[in-house]
């Protein structure tokens, strides 16, 4: 039954990557319809296809998994229909990305500690489950990913990862622990949404005026 | 004997993908002969690697076969000394370009079958063989890569992958339902070519009118 | 005690990959903290990560070693807070960054060969190690890569791979054949930097004038 809950939580994850994933890539160049599907699949899949390599659990999970793609596809497909009429749910799209944010990271982790992996690979997969598929997208559509230069993203996706894997060391394990981190990660972003904050700038660089 | 004939095909393919992705690197951006040998490689056989990470099928088999090594090579070497005269070739080469694309297809997709995987993987595991090359190429050289922007590239190795699949799981197997899957995949991107076919572009963009 | 002093040469190596790999980021672009200790990271360990795929290695074996992480992340570190200060310190940089190179493409070539892999393979996977970080930090910052486009890069690496492969074919295993490759790999790329050699260009096309 938690099995199930999980599962269902994934595959919003995953739909909500797919259908953000397709709308970045359409505002930000032009595509057809193979281009916005696959770029969304991407963006959804892309996470847990890197996480997958480097626990050397290939084949991918998602890609074993029709339901995966069924979803990541069909998130794609909505976003190249109805494009235009989504970007005024621009508010509850990004809600849902940073949901998707919170659970790729932290089960990514949670992965990977199961594997037998020590405390620090398990953050970084994490981390690397939370924002693989967009940098993917990014460097697809010629955009510097904006995990590197803007925004809070992987820095809520780490602090998740962390707080589930030392809850893991400390003998915390389980449904509890993981919503834990999940929801720290997720207040994180949407606070870094709300009040556009980003992570710090090398010293002596000027502030970030020109978006 | 068959796979002798299949082997030479897939050289040939091969060949194809490194002189046309070496030219298409030449033509879009300043490169050493280092640059244009790497890129035609990287078109060649990035594919199949891809392949073989989605199918845990790691080393990847052209890497340990040296005859694909050598003529990839071989094909980015022609293509850096005599690019300026085989400009002129486009017809012959696009042709040839578009027999690697439905062989690449066809035998990704029934790799996929042959290790146990189900159709739906086998069919994107047939595109990713027939595109990947390719569009590592244009990261490389930072363009957006044109199978997801412009043409008929992805749609062709789609329905190739998935005619060569579907024959498979209604038991038709061997040489004629793959030689059919190619030709249908062939003849669709010839088509494709010669009309300047495009994929459909999202509701309500514009018509591609500047290339 | 040998393998003491490889490891030691070896996270030197990484320190001055990270290092450079996160300068050469903060001058091409605006990045955050994430983006630079990420791209120091890539620079150092992706070479590394690409070598173990296409050696069927998986887990990368730096993914797997604390010490290179996080020798990796300090390096990062390093160059996002004292960025400003290194810029007077690039010849130093350079050689530490032509000392990283040789021991990669060394260590890579060796890795492969004491995996029972064939001299062709090894070669190619040397080379891999030593520019592969590079190029994906070159693609994640939208430059093409400085490997495919200028200076002497990949040829020393290519060459230090082939002295230690022919080598070790010979027969002449062991610290000497692999310092001498290394110490050759140095060489030309130290020339090369020196003199501002470059590879080939395609014939007909310019020279390399404008930077």
């Amino acid at each position: 039954m938690a099995t199930t809950a999980l599962l269902v939580l994934d595959l919003v994850g995953t739909f909500a990557f797919a259908l953000n994933g397709a709308l970045t890539a359409l505002r930000a160049t032009r595509l057809d319809i193979v281009g916005v599907v696959t770029l969304g699949m991407i963006t959804a899949l892309g996470g847990g296809t890197i996480r997958d390599v480097f626990l050397d659990s290939l084949p991918p999970a998602t890609f074993l998994d029709w339901r995966y793609l069924a979803v990541a596809a069909g998130g794609g497909l909505i976003a190249f229909f109805s494009g235009r009429h989504l970007e005024r749910l621009n508010g509850p799209i990004n809600v849902l990305d940073a949901a998707g944010l919170s659970l790729f990271a932290v089960t990514g982790a949670l992965k990977a500690v199961d594997l037998g992996f020590g405390p620090a690979q398990a953050v970084i997969v994490g981390v690397l489950t939370g924002v693989g598929g967009g940098t993917i997208r990014d460097v697809l559509i010629r955009q510097v990913p904006s995990v590197l230069s803007s925004g809070l993203y992987a820095v809520p996706a780490l602090v998740g990862a962390t707080v589930v894997v030392v809850a893991d060391v400390l003998g915390a394990r389980g449904a509890v622990a993981a919503i834990g981190a999940a929801a720290v990660c997720f207040a994180i972003r949407m606070v870094g949404v709300h009040f556009d904050v980003n992570a710090p700038f090398p010293p002596g660089s000027r502030p970030p005026e020109d978006p």
